[in-house]
């Protein structure tokens, strides 16, 4: 009422959009069936890489600044987990796609060359935004990962793949984190204290066991030892730092610290957001890794696999790129470093102060 | 290489492609930033919605002719069952839709005004060409249902009802179905003749049943019968006559007893796709019902609802067209008329032959 | 190490697990293949059944306490979350039961006459947890909705009638929180103020508008008038009490004022947590009621339906209960009384400190 | 009522199938909230197994005789797609499992130990029936995959892989395909022409193609007679048998025919089910392997890695076996077969009259 009227077909841009599907098939003259099969949901998946890259945009938007206001954490989650549904959501599309048969590939594959969907620009600006650095990916014909791109977009990629990421600005973010130490309270001495005191227990057990035969006790301890060491990696920068040259980890070791305590202590209130968070870019890898995967699964059922020798195929290639695209890597990794519930640190009165709401702590002052 | 060489960008046309999200509230100076996950929501819609309507309008070119044969109904059957898995998919934007709230949501409803999902004139056409009638739709505002679609798109929804939608043209392929009825042989009578057998064989089991006592066996004969009488409205053509105008059945009975017929003896080789068609009508029956459905929830979520008398809500009004609006009901209320595969005639062995493959009989022929 | 060893097969119980499914078609020696998919469609979902009231009773747990302190509400939010996925995810289940035809269903199904789905003691309980009124259920047969339950089942049903549901615990909850009201500020005088302002702004924007005629106007701003007076329904207790009569809300008017609160606010850091429980008791529900409206559908289809008069037919029985039966409409309904952001009344300064994390307050009071 | 009546609480076995949820943790007096959620998955999945195996045996059942009946080759087209359903749906369970965070799985994942999924004996009885040979398996600790099960089970495993698997039946079904070879026509004769015939027509459009410098003509040329070898590799007994060893594929040359056969003439109404058959192994096969890939990846998410070397970690393992498994890899490498539709060698008049229905024979030759 209080602005022109508009009807849903302008609104939505129809004329355009509807006319944005023109086969190569009927432009050279052998229509095949399904290339609108192909055009569709490719052309779904560049709407909805528009719409993550939209969501992605305003998270690094709230990340950029130097501060991250707690009032801006609830949308940030909320924009995250729809991405992830997004990603979840057109996996699906791939079973669509499987219902076009090789033969029926067969029908207009020639018209579409050399289209491919490493073309895709928004995708590589998904990745690239997200976090992945191009020494993750596999060299292709050794050039760089956007030379399939238009020349306005590989700028674009490259002046992206300079901006900070995602992945860097939770790393900043992680390491400001407040909370892992003040004046009484050393979180990383705590938890070292709380390791050790783990395996020394473990030992003990062991030790004592009974039903274990000296060549069993002795394994077994070897085995505790081992697991221990992999711990020590944490408290030793040398160690550390070939843990980030291993790219086990890229987090630094201060944000690692702050990974591990939000992990830690999700239940306060403080920190249940920011491990929804975490929890969240876990469930987007995944099912990015996934898409890689289903995808190519779909390739070899189209174009089968040459033989021997003689050049990789499409297959292989994206078979092999599969996990070592993986961006949050750290944050699965870093389930390796968590200990049970019942040997975590007590937090100080004052530390959980910071970490519970006003209400509560105007309530007990009160008291 | 036979052909020009070819871009991803150029072939997907993802200039016009991605340039066709224009937000209202941009444009009135207040941005809201969920506008953009509404319009790709309903884009991907729209976009999904050509796919289906290429695929129907391929199957009703099949089913145009006079005589569909075989070696097409493969492709019949898979085009449908792609039709299928497309309906099913796109339930699930739904979901992704309601990430948005309902607050979020009224930062740029009022930009919208009049643009509504009724204005779709694909999903009008996709009723249309399946088979929904007219006057199986509510009357909203005693205005035909494409009042609300621009000038041109109303003539082509008018013209489309004047063709046979994919049910008549069902209904006549049913209808011309050569295997009901040959020299020797009755499908109707026999089938007639095995109802009877099964209801006087189930009275004979209610009267000698020691664990009745007297009033029990009263009613459950009673039942039986009313049981009956409803199987005799399918021999009766004056009660049959009945069944179409309470539109019950809007198929003919010589289209029900050949679907009755596929329904029954669906192993026969030359059944088998026949009934698959069949089943999948019923899925994206289903499929569609469900949308709406889930329209109507998402709809009650995002407005709320207005209170006591003055004007049904949005959401009243969806609520109600849901069970109405189904297509191909026959196939589902055909099941009331099912008997148990051990009661059902035998085919003569010429009709037999007829439902085989030409090297099923060739073997048999030369043994 | 610890503890004694166990294998896989025994932890799982699966002797007795996969020797629970005894096909009543092969008891009475005549085997129906498609007996055992009923079977283990039902049984997974009575498993899931058992799982979604284990996480019911453990959220209930929480609830039940006077004091619900904040550490628990991170766990809370998950736990329904997890218990909306699980609604979410045996959707799906019933398109695998239709791959059952109603033939091949007729194989089995007079063997298990009398059970039904009704019968489901787990799924009663689920319903009354979550807060299910026996008056919003139809009357089937005169029988309170429990009546085909076992004895002891049937007992269990009536103690959790009595005791408080998920719903009404909510209640509580939603009343006793501390926000909307304090020395210096009443949100709800507040709002009030606001929707006048904004009804009083959309009368001048209709009453200047030169685009429309006198007729336009007056229709439009009795339109206006007739939105003013559903929110007049919740500041005048007398209607109020309407609105609760009328199952409107089935709220208090506190509990509904806390709710509308946290919709509003819901970027206060101490909402963001309960903000989310409410979208996911909504999930719950469209779960809830599309679970019953796909399985109103399966039920046509399997079994077609009875014509005329003489009984309603389980179709119509169940399509009927739909929407009646919605738990948490409350929240839905809530949307009606929604105010644009830029209307929402300012928090003074000490509420918002409340609303806050202890080191953010920490944080400006050093500054 | 012809039967002795039955409750759905009997029916079901609620009694054992609810009591068989026994968590270690609360055995061992340290309640763990979230281990009857890991139960769950299991146990649902388990049942899951039972009712595929279920489906499997009656598809062997029919594949075990020398001669498959057409009438029953819908039901077994059905049935492979049914398990094809669930395998696509219970891929869902991962989600719903890693709701659970690792923090959490910590607080009872000693109680389970040795317990581990490699001990499903019904997965392995899967995976043995479809046809994956022991050798397609990483060698897990210098043993049997099946050392991990129990005694009996073991020997039944043994048993199985002596009996024929699906795909075995397969290959003897291929093979025995009476289409491909008749008095005037042999397929592979003609397909080996048409297969010349189109790199011959490759090669004068790269000769003639004058946009292309020399360099390039060169290059093209070259990668056309490297394709061309690639089929050569199917006509010279010597080069299919490197192609059986280094198992490109384990299916015998005449098997591999008769698939090609079904592949580019599934439209003739003999092939259609056929067709379908194969397309539903290769859902199958996509669906087992990307289940095994989201079980790596949740491994990877609940446990971490361990460092550097010192034993393979559960998630590397599971990554390693994703491609070796695929049991029916032979049909996606098919693919690299296909020649386009207009390159298909003609059909001769008998043989078409083979594939087609009794009634269409009848038909023509009346006329």
């Amino acid at each position: 009422m209080k602005y022109p009227p508009i009807h849903y077909h302008d609104y939505l841009k129809l004329n355009s959009l509807l006319e944005s599907q023109k086969l190569r098939s009927i432009e050279f003259g052998q229509k095949a069936h399904d290339e609108l099969l192909f055009i569709t949901v490719h052309q779904t998946y560049e709407l909805w890489f528009k719409q993550i890259l939209w969501e992605l945009d305003s998270v690094l938007d709230v990340f950029h600044k130097d501060y991250v206001t707690e009032n801006e954490m609830g949308t940030v989650a909320a924009r995250l987990s729809r991405c992830s549904d997004i990603f979840k959501f057109i996996l699906g599309q791939i079973d669509i796609l499987e219902t076009m048969t090789p033969l029926d590939f067969m029908d207009f594959r020639d018209f579409l060359y050399p289209a491919s969907g490493f073309q895709s620009y928004q995708f590589r600006m998904i990745e690239t935004k997200l976090g992945l650095k191009p020494d993750q990916r596999l060299n292709y014909n050794q050039q760089p990962f956007y030379a399939q791109l238009e020349k306005k977009q590989q700028d674009e990629v490259r002046q992206a793949l300079e901006r900070p990421s995602l992945f860097d600005r939770l790393e900043s973010w992680l390491k400001r984190m407040p909370f892992t130490q003040n004046k009484h309270f050393s979180f990383w001495q705590e938890y070292q204290k709380a390791v050790e005191q783990m395996f020394l227990e473990d030992s003990e057990t062991v030790t004592k066991n009974s039903r274990l035969g000296p060549q069993e006790r002795e394994k077994t301890l070897q085995q505790l030892q081992g697991a221990q060491e992999i711990f020590d990696s944490l408290f030793d920068p040398e160690k550390f730092k070939k843990l980030n040259e291993e790219n086990y980890f890229r987090l630094s070791v201060d944000a690692v610290k702050s990974a591990l305590f939000i992990l830690l202590y999700r239940n306060e209130p403080a920190l249940q957001i920011s491990f929804q968070v975490i929890q969240t870019l876990q469930d987007i890898d995944e099912s990015l890794t996934q898409w890689r995967y289903r995808h190519a699964l779909m390739v070899h059922r189209m174009l089968g696999r040459k033989i021997g020798t003689g050049g990789s195929s499409g297959h292989d290639y994206l078979a092999s790129t599969i996990d070592k695209h993986k961006i949050f890597k750290d944050f699965f990794n870093l389930s390796t470093f968590l200990i049970p519930k019942s040997k975590r640190p007590l937090l100080p009165p004052d530390l959980q102060k910071l970490l519970k709401f006003g209400f509560e702590n105007e309530t007990s002052s009160e008291s």
